[in-house]
């Protein structure tokens, strides 16, 4: 007998066909009565005083029903980062960067609307503008925020152990920089949004974000407006990746016009200006010390870190939190010093992206490893297996690996990849390498320290018996998280998945902190648990009481209720049902008693069954400060291996195979389990390979459409061998645990080590364009002198 | 102190400023993706075998993506009567009027699909038609349905005392009969569908129908699907009067071409189209027999009826229940022999509509108590006065008057008209007349004898504490029933009626038999109370643990905790609320709780509060046969004095004033019992006046539209002076009942006894067209030799 019935298995997801067939509703698609259409006046200067604003050309143009600058918006700071709001709706006296919002129109046609906005006289007194860490860093460079002295916008010192001790004693002592290059999200689905007041002063927000609950509260927040005033819903999205969470701009200014106007407005970006708006991965620079014994045991590593933050502070401070606090696995290692920076500069803010803070530190960090066991003459994996932790370990700075199945997930990847017959013995131009990487499930506290629940959930029981509808206010946004939920809720209930209706990304479901930080399986599928366990037992208890058999001697499953004991003579039940409850049964014939029948029996005895479930993760407080941003009630862990092929002629990298292993707790959906292994890989390659964001001289982004700046297509994929690694995750229902962001963690720097395993030569910066895998090469020659 | 704070009194409705803005979304303003359009193909002869029907041509068209009829929609007969389900979806091998469905299409325009319908090939064999109740009862007539011989579809008879013995020991006897003309329910908004499957199998049907709860039914039986995977959903309506009580040929042929092309599909019917389906007022022929006392005093009551029914049977059996059984009261009478029967013909079925079944059978009795009265010398008003029922009394067939304003509705029209100087000393050619009826609150018994609890309803406090927001399924179709729910849960929780925002007309929020019998009030207007009071009880029970004070001694009113013995020292609560969660109160310093700061802490201690309510009216049988079917937990009534004008010389009656008052039991918002009132009052001067639905010889409606088809305006409104008067009933929420239909009771008896007194003539037929008038009067004055 199998543990499981729905959860486990490969369900087909519920999302797919909609998607598949062109049915799934985007925002775009959505259209409102008498909708009006807004648009932003943006910045063309990366760094200006504005002398004068005059709209009133604007507000002449036929059409044209508000036009709103920070007069209307206010100044309220609502950025997301837990310690520094520097983000308002419009800039008031200053622009900070090319794509910084300046005003917004709504008008009867989009058309019309950006006329409007050609029409806004902006008068402007250009300042010095800096695009660098380095310029930024300068004395006497321009400063982007006064209250930022040094525009140094957050930093972050952390230390355990005595990592500067330590590693003066160490045997061997590795030390190197990685750099990798600003990202863009690439989402297929630009960001949109249509706001609408109705007559009772209830405003609904339709907008294509990650986090319907911190639009709510950020758009709450900057209008004036009670939480309970304020509805975001969520449709169907074309991906987030981070980009998506945090309300932006437009959001907030489409909410004002549309209090302005008393119309349902609509805006979208260009996918210029989701370049504008940036909000993805930072360009990191870490430099990173390694220390370890002879036999290759580790025991200390220095970490400086300098982010590349943009002009606002987004997420900021929790990705400095993030770069560094990440390395403390997923290997045993008791010192640990981090001092990590995050920098202004008159670019747009960057922000979290899949893997938050952690890729680039991770990259340089498993590529250190690899040198310490070239100098020591051990295999790499070895290595790793040598200093790996044990379920139940806690690391130096306070993750606590309450499953860890990283051994399996090595194993499985030596022997998928064949690794011990290949490492050391790959043709001429090619290479292997392997890395790891762990991940939080979720952050222990929430964004903005709210005391909320992490995640409530309502599961409704049909009256016909035969249905459970799951409300959830979390955020399907593609990594397949409203077919978890609705397998969640088929197994805890114990009747099929083809019984469960979901819906999801709408605030007045409940609360739900959204999709980032690979939190959603977790904990809202603990909350998803317990609302269905709620409603289970409301079923029982009715039966209990009408066929005297104690609950617990009672079980529902795949859709009948099974007797512990005897089963009971049901028969006068069913007798009296059929006789009193037109319709009650479907199956009066029948000897067994199923869910729906009695889930009928307690909707005809008490009403409307509605259980209810909530989630908020146990204390995780450490005891080093900071630790707490860092820390999550459990950790996802992974190991890939890649294999490559390098033309030392032009420089040319191909990327032959991935065989990549997860622990994901219990996996909810191994075929989704795969699906995020795979896109996880596949953004990895795309950092690794070749994504970049260029910038002119004056701050104007150069690639910003996707065929400039090149994001993996089916095409450019290898073969990828995912091996699904399954442990029980005690703070995870049903054991289960993150997949989505984990997965990427290794990808780079096995790359990285396959590319060194195949030229001999180590590259540190990103991407692995052929441009500068030739000259690495060419260089590597010139020093050594080799033909 | 007020007893209510939210309640009784004049809230601006929550649709209103929808509707005149023009935001209101109709059925059809919603678009889908990919939507295809559909049309029906309807007989045109009144009675023909159907020899074949040929869809190639019409399949072949390009744009065509589905066409059906009996061979894809099955012989699953769906009809709402309770006793006789002779309605399918598309007729098989015989039509029985002209506009009988027959195929349908579904084409990627309306276009398309009109042309379509045209292209099917139907070979009839036309069969000789009756059109009235006297050809259809004919030795020898065409019988439309074969199992009901003689053309009889439904048959009621009661019988209470013994009618016929002392109607011959009686001092006065009045025989008449009055005969009305067959309605349209000439709703604004005509019906209108929108049906589509998703990707899982399950089924939304969005349709502007007064009962998603019983259209869920018959879909699912139709269609052959679980109840829990059809979902119906009902946005603004533009009036349903009862004629979008079921399930129509159009929804059903909706659903059916959606699961056939996998594609949402659309429907409307056009005007004519409406006229054709029906299913509004039968046209009655009632011969009443009223014996009464020398002193007024009235002792029995035979009844005979006949409803002309056309070709199927829709609400049948159940108007002629209530064409009988609601005449019962509100006069003391202990015998009482009724017999109805409803009679088929080929013309369009009717069914249900504002004051069902009763409207007819009220003119001609409260006509009869002014001829007694007349004979008798007694002032009519008196006569009712003198026969009334009290408070508590129960009539022969079981009707329970648990609350009963009648003399405070008869007073208030008394003083309201001037009655007592009026009556008798009315200028020439102007009469006054008046009347009294009373209506059920909802029928005992569902439709279909369903099992269900007649409304659920769920309440959820958002997490900041500071709404409520109400789920029900109910159905708001112009009569105001959303504002009365939100004003019901408002005072129930004890908070603003700001602070709820309620969404309706979802059969997945829970089970609600819909609106008709004026049945939402006072039933779901109980769940919701139930269910308000549920969630309030939760937050009081967490507010109890925090401060030791028992839940008994806190009361929520107005948006405060209010504390019956002295305050208890709250600062600790407080202070640690503000300390540990971030955003908990608005009003730090604020000396009183309240219900937001208490509700927040319900949220933050148990997470999401969500209330449950269900009502179920408590036995009604009565020990007659059939009795149940008039039965009510409560029932409104009202009295009206109506002033006329008239015309000898044209026969133009003028409507001058109407007085009206109404015992609603509790007025929830007493604008909304007013609005109920006059839109009674006016449907009645319709029905008195000028409507009527005229036919060729060949069973084709000759007025099917709003031109020719007259009914009331604006500009043809009189005066009308509506005085709510309010009871206390003991089984309605709040003490609220019935103002929707019993309000039309006594309009056309009071118009027709205003018209005797000021003609001397008795009309004995509707609608009182100048013709008619004109004619009566010159009937009158040949026969008694008048000038």
């Amino acid at each position: 007998m199998k543990d499981f019935d729905v959860i486990s298995t490969r369900a087909p997801r519920i999302d797919t066909p909609d998607k598949a067939t062109g049915k799934a509703v985007f925002v775009d698609d959505i259209q409102k009565k008498g909708m009006l259409f807004g648009a932003l006046l943006q910045s063309p200067h990366a760094h200006a005083n504005i002398l004068s604003i005059d709209t009133s050309k604007a507000e002449a143009l036929p059409g044209v029903k508000a036009v709103i600058t920070s007069k209307e918006a206010g100044t309220i700071k609502y950025g997301v980062s837990p310690a520094r709001y520097d983000e308002m709706v419009f800039a008031v006296d200053r622009v900070r960067y090319v794509g910084d919002e300046i005003a917004a129109v709504a008008a009867t046609s989009l058309e019309i609307a950006l006329i409007a906005v050609e029409l806004i006289e902006v008068k402007y007194e250009v300042l010095p503008a800096v695009f660098t860490l380095e310029e930024a860093l300068k004395e006497g460079a321009p400063q982007i925020h006064e209250d930022f002295p040094g525009n140094l916008c957050a930093e972050v010192h952390q230390e355990f152990g005595d990592a500067e001790k330590v590693l003066a004693q160490c045997d061997i002592v590795k030390t190197s920089t990685v750099k990798n290059k600003r990202q863009d999200g690439a989402c297929i689905e630009m960001q949109g949004c249509i706001a609408e007041f109705d007559n009772r002063d209830t405003l609904t927000l339709i907008t294509s974000t990650q986090v319907p609950h911190y639009v709510q509260r950020t758009v709450a927040m900057v209008l004036g407006l009670d939480v309970g005033k304020v509805r975001v819903k969520k449709p169907y999205l074309g991906a987030g990746f981070g980009i998506k969470a945090s309300a932006n701009p437009m959001e907030l200014a489409c909410c004002i016009l549309a209090r302005e106007t008393r119309k349902p407005v609509k805006m979208n970006y260009t996918r210029e200006q989701v370049f504008m708006l940036a909000r993805a991965r930072h360009q990191f620079t870490h430099t990173i010390t390694t220390g370890a014994k002879k036999d290759g045991t580790l025991v200390a590593l220095k970490h400086e870190c300098w982010l590349d933050g943009g002009a606002y502070s987004s997420f900021g401070i929790a990705t400095v939190y993030y770069s560094g606090s990440l390395l403390g696995g997923p290997y045993k290692l008791a010192n640990m010093k981090y001092d990590g920076y995050r920098v202004y500069n008159n670019k747009p803010a960057c922000g979290a992206q899949r893997g938050h803070g952690a890729v680039i530190a991770r990259a340089c960090f498993e590529q250190q490893l690899d040198m310490i066991a070239e100098e020591i003459g051990m295999d790499p994996m070895e290595l790793r297996i040598k200093n790996m932790m044990e379920t139940g370990d806690t690391t130096c700075n306070d993750l606590n690996m309450s499953s860890f199945g990283m051994s399996e997930c090595i194993e499985a990847v030596r022997s998928g990849s064949n690794w011990d017959k290949k490492k050391g013995n790959m043709p001429e131009s090619k290479g292997i390498g392997m890395a790891c990487g762990f991940f939080v499930s979720g952050a222990g506290y929430p964004i903005y320290r709210s005391d909320t629940f992490h995640g409530t959930v309502i599961v409704k029981l049909t009256e016909d018996g035969g249905t459970a509808l799951v409300y959830t206010a979390s955020a399907e946004i593609g990594q397949g998280s409203d077919t978890a939920f609705a397998m969640i809720a088929a197994e805890a209930l114990g009747i099929p998945l083809d019984n469960i209706r979901l819906a999801s990304g709408d605030t007045d479901m409940g609360v739900d902190l959204g999709a980032y930080s690979s939190r959603q399986t977790l904990m809202t599928g603990h909350a998803t648990k317990e609302a269905a366990e709620h409603a289970r037992a409301q079923v029982l208890e009715v039966l209990s009481e009408q066929l005297d058999v104690p609950v617990q001697d009672m079980n529902i499953r795949n859709g009948f209720i099974e007797f512990k004991a005897n089963s009971p003579d049901f028969s006068e039940l069913r007798t009296r049902y059929i006789k009193e409850h037109r319709g009650w049964t479907d199956n009066p014939d029948s000897e067994k008693l199923t869910f729906k029948e009695a889930s009928r029996i307690a909707f005809l005895e008490r009403g409307s069954i509605v259980g209810t479930g909530k989630y908020k993760p146990h204390n995780l407080g450490g005891k080093f400060k900071g630790a707490a941003v860092g820390t999550s009630p459990a950790y996802g862990c992974s190991a890939q291996v890649a294999e490559v092929t390098v033309d030392e002629g032009t420089g040319m990298v191909t990327i032959d195979k991935i065989t990549d292993a997860h622990d994901c707790g219990r996996a909810i959906n191994m075929t989704s389990v795969e699906g995020q292994m795979e896109g996880s890989v596949s953004m990895g390659i795309g950092e690794a390979m070749h994504e970049e964001v260029i910038f002119d001289a004056k701050g104007h982004v150069l690639n910003s459409d996707l065929a400039e700046y090149k994001i993996v297509t089916a095409m450019d994929m290898p073969q990828v061998n995912a091996v699904v690694v399954e442990s029980n995750e005690p703070n995870g229902p049903f054991g289960a645990k993150e997949v989505g962001e984990g997965a990427i963690m290794p990808t780079i720097p096995a790359i990285l080590n396959a590319v060194y395993d195949a030229i001999g030569v180590r590259i540190y910066e990103l991407p692995l364009t052929p441009e500068r895998v030739y000259f690495a090469i060419q260089e590597y020659k010139e020093k050594t002198g080799a033909a």
